[in-house]
């Protein structure tokens, strides 16, 4: 049954006693409850990346709910392991929140981590974390992974010759997210809870915003395959693939109409240029042999490698590396 | 020379540019720049611990120098690791700012962090990290570290018969804190930095409050001394010694003046009771040989593990777990 006090009322004890058993606890030798947890690294090496989700900046609470922040938490996190070629182990979470949120809201909190993981990594444990009180609500995650005995794969190993794929949708998450901004605020621009929730039933890209489903599974997956360099398009398509060409000092030429098709609908701009759709962008060996989908995610040959001046084409043009840069957006 | 642009102005790829090469490298595989991070982790385990530091709660910029945030939130995370029995090799950090601050500031932080690490934990490095904006700064830390092959050292390894040690001082940084909160505001409650700034010069405590030199390297050393038990004292002597007996299923009993001694010259009740110390608490088998200091860090007797019902009882009195509760402060 949910716990209806708010964490002032049932102090830090009391809250995480509610959270701990909704968990799950993966591989950890030790888990929460220490001054640190200790984790299995079976191959001598670990894999980490780090997020932060800020309330205001990256979520709003009359559009996200409680369970949508856990979730969306897990699919942001361990798609960055996924990226390197590595099975996600295990995470942290880190949670400031105002003293007046309800402990059911962190219980909710707490299952759509479990959910998420249960989804996207099942094995995967929440092995740590850190309760702390914020004016707006802050999720910190630090996610970790295995990479079996392989080299990580990095955005610096495209070669000139590999074929571009991308794993999964592209626009989706910038579409609902443009949506919700216009059809989800009140006069004031303030987020109307309830307007949101008709659009969620209405439109499935407003899940791909609040509640993604990323890719997970196919990041080792891809790695065995033979990926050459590879990234999660957290931040649009021109500007993830401007960061591969880069630092892997090739050119890469997209075709306008197979990106469209990895769109599956979503406007093109948004494909090209909004961001967190979390799917990933690799390259791998000219003829290798890709499955049509992996996990559920559409598999989609998009481009190719080519020597040249580090930049990106897109079916003959210039393709600018404009996508999303915190300290320069506008809202 | 310091970069006087806000973020806003540089955007995130050259504030990056200004802030990683002040940060150390340590012994990471993959470092920053990629999705995720690869550190090595001989033993096949390694330690995580997580915290975050939150304008407002934790820390206020009328009183802390982004210097200060650096060094602090490296003081306050590689304790843990040590609390651990474990050494500590890398951390990653998640900052979250306003699009107003210059990027100054963060140079200034980062390099907090070089010099914190530099001095408390020589061969960590920073390997990863996130930027975002937010309202109110937000400084999130996750912290590693390798146990060289030895069992982690818990809270609930106290055995009847085993002696009480503290490294380092108690109740200095809450005195610190108490004294910035009389002397160090305006009319309005507000942080004035002035009086910050003059007080801090007069008062070694207030160093102790917003800049802290916890004592890292002593964890490891202790654990190969053959400690049963350890935490750091992040929330009170009085909560933390409950920590260990209920964990261990102990009774500990502490020497008022032993810890009057440890707190060289704070109030008791700042030892007892108040937070951020950041001394090292453990058990120990009664007759283990302990040197006077570790690292400059004084090293303290305070009292002896006994069998009975879990409970801390300071010089025959009943000690109550009462301390630091984010979600009970009243401020």
């Amino acid at each position: 049954m949910a716990d209806e006090r708010t964490l002032g009322e049932a102090g830090e004890l009391e809250a995480l006693a509610r959270i701990l058993p909704l968990l799950p606890s993966g591989e950890a030798i030790v888990g929460p409850g220490d001054d640190a947890a200790v984790v299995p690294a079976p191959d001598g090496r670990f894999v980490v990346t780090t997020d932060t989700m800020l309330e205001g900046a990256d979520f709003r609470l009359g559009w996200s709910t409680w369970h949508d922040l856990g979730w969306k938490a897990v699919a942001t996190n361990l798609i960055d392991v996924a990226a390197m070629g590595a099975r996600p182990t295990s995470l942290v979470v880190a949670l400031a929140v105002p003293p007046s949120t309800r402990v059911a809201d962190l219980e909710a909190l707490a299952q759509g981590l479990a959910d998420g993981v249960a989804a996207m990594a099942p094995g995967c444990g929440v092995v740590g974390g850190d309760l702390g009180t914020a004016p707006h609500a802050v999720i910190a995650v630090t996610a970790f992974g295995d990479l079996e005995g392989r080299d990580a794969v990095l955005r610096s190993g495209a070669r000139p010759g590999d074929e571009v794929w991308v794993v999964g949708r592209l626009g989706h998450a910038g579409a609902g997210l443009a949506r919700l901004f216009a059809d989800a605020v009140d006069e004031d621009g303030e987020a109307d809870a309830d307007a949101a929730a008709r659009l969620r039933e209405a439109d499935p890209r407003i899940d791909a915003q609040l509640a993604p489903v990323s890719p997970v599974a196919a990041g080792a997956r891809l790695a065995r395959l033979g990926a050459t360099a590879m990234l999660d398009v957290s931040d649009g398509l021109a500007l993830d693939a401007a960061r591969i060409a880069r630092a892997s000092g090739v050119r890469i030429t997209l075709d306008a109409a197979a990106v469209a098709s990895a769109a599956e609908g979503a406007p093109l701009e948004a494909a090209l240029h909004a961001g967190e759709d979390h799917a990933l962008l690799l390259a791998v060996p000219r003829g290798t042999a890709m499955p049509a989908e992996l996990g559920g995610h559409a598999v989609r040959r998009i481009g190719a490698v080519e020597a040249g001046d580090p930049s990106v084409q897109l079916s003959g043009s210039p393709l600018p590396p404009r996508g999303w840069d915190p300290y320069r957006r506008d809202r």
